[in-house]
């Protein structure tokens, strides 16, 4: 490698060029050198694995029809998103790309959005992989606008809009939001009036709060905007007043679909430069009484009659929000799922340079690659373990997702609103972290804008907070728990997903086993049950004392004092809950894996996910003598010496993924040569 | 303020304007509804602070010139950074205000360098105020390229160099890192050989490995640069070979004063766009036999004769590496006191938006602010409480660095150079999960560019690695506290910073007291002495079983892999020291303050700084013991309960830092009408 460097001074652009590729042939050195090995621990054998019998193992049902996306672009270098373009520039190239992928490519995604939302999940994915900024365009484009058309209107609406929406002559937006009401959408104050002479509805933004913000395709290109609004019905209240009927989404043309002017009525501003996600045109709306006529109410939950006449098979306002609102649960499946699709570029791209990138070394020795320094090891291995982890953990909530879609079951539902929530502010919270982890651990060439960790950071970001607020949507779990705790735990049907908790809970009831605590064998901390207990008994004492405490804070400050008081432990309590439902998946993976030698790494990498869980929290565990101080020290130990292992098939694991040159494009992260592909992009 | 928001419903913009001035005279209300307000602990008064006297008394020694940047700026705008802006752009805009800032405001920061590094941390922080790439300009053109000049080269040097650095004549580079070496500085390949014919040295770049990479200034404006190259001198070797005298600094001059063309035999191509800073042109360097006159040695610490020969005051290689390097301190210090800077503008706008926002409330009853809410206080109160810690520590550190410069005592060096790698380290960390996690609580708001996180955290983020990777540098903490623990620690004198620890070393080695484990009361937790030795226990601790575990390992791993077996341990360690160095300032500072409210106040956000710290490490005080359970749990109540007090000040606390409206410029952190600002800000 030196000898070769060496050699290039002087040679000409074109010989080195040539050289270069032929250097793809060969396999670059990993470097293991004696002095860093670790003394192996008695039955952890050393891994060895197959990557094609992995990447096998770990495919999604619908790799075809990510390959033809991945392919198409390939094929087009005209619609590859450099690494700076202007906001302007990149919200005209994102509707190219989504245009192109429709007409060009011949991928339609909005049938799927109905059909099987597991095919549609699998191309945002694969065009978020290509430009997150295009998976979100799509996204507004076929889950948010097409799916409140399908999804919350009835066959008049599907008839008259599928089309359009489907061939992209109809770009819409989907405006909840406003400038002063995100999370709480019951606050919504923009109104919609029915007025009975002329068989309409009179959109109006009563003030400035109530201003539609940050709607997607609002700012260029939206046609159409379903907006949500108070409905208003004159004379159907008490004593003939207006009646306030709670929000209901309603159909409203934006611009001429000939001429692209905004209509009358209707002010649209540009919400600006954004942290990330600019391909996207996020626009402020305001209206000042726009008519639109009666049948765009998307009239699935509740309809108006022509006498202005409310009618639903929902009998109050909180049901009739709840079902819509639940329409939109796919777009927090999307997320999380996505959001592990980011996750697994940024890794990939840390883990193989890191494995290049040599720096100080023994004395008079040649300089060790970074991988092989404990500290990066503890950066990065945890992290690629959390990556396998929540990928299993998305497979299974899109197939419960589809599940929900096709039964409408009443417990499916429950599950998958309350783990979609979950997974989507468990799985986009560590993704942020970690994509700035990624950065960080790569030092300054992962500064370089080409090496992807800013702007897949910056357009991630958001993933936190759009489709429910992360702080909020745990709130939903921890409230969900505390449903079921109290109304199912003394007799009742828990939901799927819950039910390891009436096991765990009567196991709490006893005090912890003083000698399972001292246990500390590497077989005893390698045993799915001792982990899948430990993180339970986490988890059903958090939420036994959140009752309690819940219970006795409620009588002084009322419930919504009482919850604020308890606020912090019940966000904990969420996140340990998703943790074991993460990990009783991964298990579960494991265990169902056919091939011996990927099982024994599937093992490896799912035990350093539960110790390194675990380990984080071990204050709790070590306060109820859960575990005693060896264990606990026993615990960190075998932790480190996990990671120490799986860096040992590090680079076979991030293979897996088999993401293509166009998805990860990172120099730095090419699987061969990646400073000869870095030189190359700045000019030498 | 609801009815004042219905009543601009279809009001013109002009009057709407109007009334948004009027409004600024109003005060926002805080909202600090009786359901929210917790039972008062005995002995925690509710504190009361007056702005005006914790600005005074938190106000650095130059705020004078600080004001005079942002006047300067304030009255130009024409050279404010917009929010969106290209690269290109960027970069002479960035110019264009050093430029002005030099010239017409009059402002020469170059002679602080040498004469008062605080007055130049002060200007370097301001000017980091209005854009951080401009504060990075400055810093590469004064105290890297400039400071190298003057600290590594002697008096002919400065004679030459000094004012056309100091008027920007001569823009300059520091080309120190290469593509295969940025913290291993030792390992550098470019070569400096000396041609006693030609009385010249010949710079050279052996492989592509040895190109100059990431060298600010040299994309666009650097006329010269200091460049760190090995020097060879012919048949000064053993048998008359050629001979390394190791890593020396070489004045290169790379384009023409005059025409701007780069000179022949220099390579440099532009490294591109970055995830930030993007008003610095970073370029690469590659050089092919270029000459420079033996003169352009920087000859302070090693010289060579005309004859070839040559001459140091310093006796071996690695004293001059280590004295060159040193020299370098500077630049640490620097980014530690920015970083807090940074720190400061994030901490306030959200903490203004997040008492501004509100969002959800008890049933029929008004929302409240989002900073009521539990999670929010535990998001943003520990932080403003690190805020204000950072704070007193930085400033010690620029005083200890004044000290230095003036006294070259062995014994301050000493101490300077851990503190200022320890504090630069821990301190930018910090900001950058810090900047995000600001983002992520302020929500969809927190995402449009205009309100600052996005781009603070891009500029920011290379904090942590240029300037010395924090990994590297805590090792260097971990090294020095190891290096006194053997040598010093039996009768020998530690330097100030680190005395502490031979007291509680000796305290160590008695096990913990059973019964203070046992105190629970707010009395004794928020004593100042409890929580000193609570974290200088934990650092005694990990440092004495750092030094027993390295001695073990390094029999069969040797001393490099015995250092990587321990390096997590290590790198826990270096921050445990800088934890408790930082405690140890905040307390004096809290003791020092003359007036009692204010002293009042800071004691409590003292107390949240150290018991949130004590808190994160909760496992290691539990598994020896340390604290009794249920003295874990007292802290973690205490914890929040004093999160929720910081919040009753947190206006305060933010608007005693003082930032004018040209650095914080976010419209949703202006300090009244915030949403005002925002809907006029995208064109209502």
């Amino acid at each position: 490698m030196e000898d070769q460097i060496k050699r290039e001074s002087g040679e000409p652009a074109s010989l080195r060029r040539i050289r270069h590729l032929s250097l793809h042939i060969l396999q670059p050195s990993s470097g293991d050198p004696q002095h860093l090995s670790l003394v192996p621990c008695r039955g952890i054998r050393s891994p060895s694995v197959s990557v094609a019998v992995l990447e096998e193992y770990m495919r999604g049902r619908h790799r075809e029809i990510q390959l033809r996306v991945f392919e198409f672009f390939r094929s087009r270098p005209d619609l590859q998103t450099p690494v700076e373009i202007s906001t302007a520039d990149h919200r005209e190239l994102c509707m190219r790309q989504l245009t192109a992928l429709v007409h060009d490519a011949g991928i339609r995604p909005f049938r799927f959005v109905a059909d099987d939302p597991s095919v549609y999940f699998a191309i945002a994915e694969a065009a978020g992989g290509v430009d997150i900024s295009l998976g979100i365009k799509m996204g507004v484009q076929y889950s948010l606008w097409g799916g409140s058309v399908i999804n919350l209107g009835t066959k008049k609406h599907r008839d008259k809009y599928f089309d359009g929406i489907d061939n992209l002559d109809y770009p819409g937006c989907f405006a909840m939001t406003e400038l002063h009401h995100g999370s709480n959408v019951q606050g919504l104050q923009t109104t919609a009036t029915f007025d009975p002479v002329t068989d309409e509805f009179i959109i109006n933004t009563p003030n400035d709060g109530a201003i539609k913000w940050w709607i997607g395709n609002a700012a260029v290109h939206g046609k159409f905007a379903t907006v949500f609004a108070k409905l208003i019905l004159p004379l159907q209240g008490n004593g003939g007043d207006s009646a306030d009927m709670g929000v209901h989404a309603f159909i409203v043309p934006i611009r001429d679909l000939n001429t692209h002017v905004v209509f009358p009525g209707i002010e649209i501003h540009d919400c600006g430069h954004k942290v990330g996600l600019n391909g996207v045109d996020n626009g402020a709306l305001r209206f000042s009484s726009v008519r639109i006529p009666r049948e765009n109410l998307l009239n699935r939950f509740g309809d108006v009659s022509r006498d202005g006449k409310y009618t639903s098979s929902l009998p109050t306002i909180n049901k009739r929000f709840a079902a819509t609102l639940g329409e939109l649960v796919g777009g927090r499946v999307g997320l999380a799922y996505s959001s592990v699709g980011v996750l697994k570029i940024s890794v990939t791209i840390a883990v193989r340079y890191s494995l290049l990138r040599q720096q100080f070394g023994p004395p008079k020795q040649p300089e060790v690659s970074i991988l092989d320094y404990q500290s990066q090891q503890h950066k990065l291995m945890p992290m690629l373990a959390s990556t396998y982890a929540f990928h299993f953990a998305t497979l299974y909530l899109v197939d419960k997702y589809c599940e929900m879609k096709k039964s409408n079951d009443d417990e499916v539902v429950a599950d998958v609103h309350a783990l979609s929530a979950g997974l989507k502010a468990y799985v986009t919270s560590y993704t942020a972290k970690s994509l700035s982890i990624c950065r960080e651990a790569c030092g300054g060439h992962g500064y370089a804008a080409v090496n992807r960790f800013g702007i897949l950071r910056n357009d991630h970001d958001i993933f936190q907070t759009f489709e429910g607020d992360n702080t909020v949507l745990l709130q939903q779990v921890a409230a969900d728990l505390l449903k079921q705790y109290k109304e199912k735990f003394m007799g009742g049907t828990l939901t799927v997903t819950w039910n390891y908790l009436r096991e765990s809970m009567s196991s709490y009831l006893s005090q912890p086993n003083p000698v399972t605590a001292r246990w500390e064998g590497a077989d005893h901390l390698r045993d799915p049950k001792f982990q899948l207990d430990a993180f339970r008994y986490r988890t059903s004492r958090l939420l036994q004392s959140a009752a309690a405490r819940l219970n006795k804070h409620s009588k002084t400050l009322g419930g919504f004092g009482a919850w604020n008081r308890c606020l912090n432990h019940l966000l904990t309590l969420a996140e340990s809950h998703i943790e074991s439902v993460i990990l009783a998946r991964f298990i579960e993976s494991v265990q169902s894996c056919p091939d011996e030698n990927t099982r024994g790494v599937l093992k490896l990498v799912c035990d350093l996910y539960a110790l390194d869980r675990i380990w984080k929290d071990i204050g709790t565990y070590r306060n109820v003598d859960y575990v005693a101080p060896n264990k606990a020290k026993a615990i960190h130990k075998l932790m480190e010496y996990l990671s120490f292992q799986v860096r040992g098939v590090a680079r076979e694991l991030v293979d897996a993924f088999n993401l293509p040159d166009i998805v990860t494009r990172a120099p730095i992260g090419m699987s061969s040569e990646a400073y000869a592909h870095y030189t190359q992009h700045v000019g030498f």
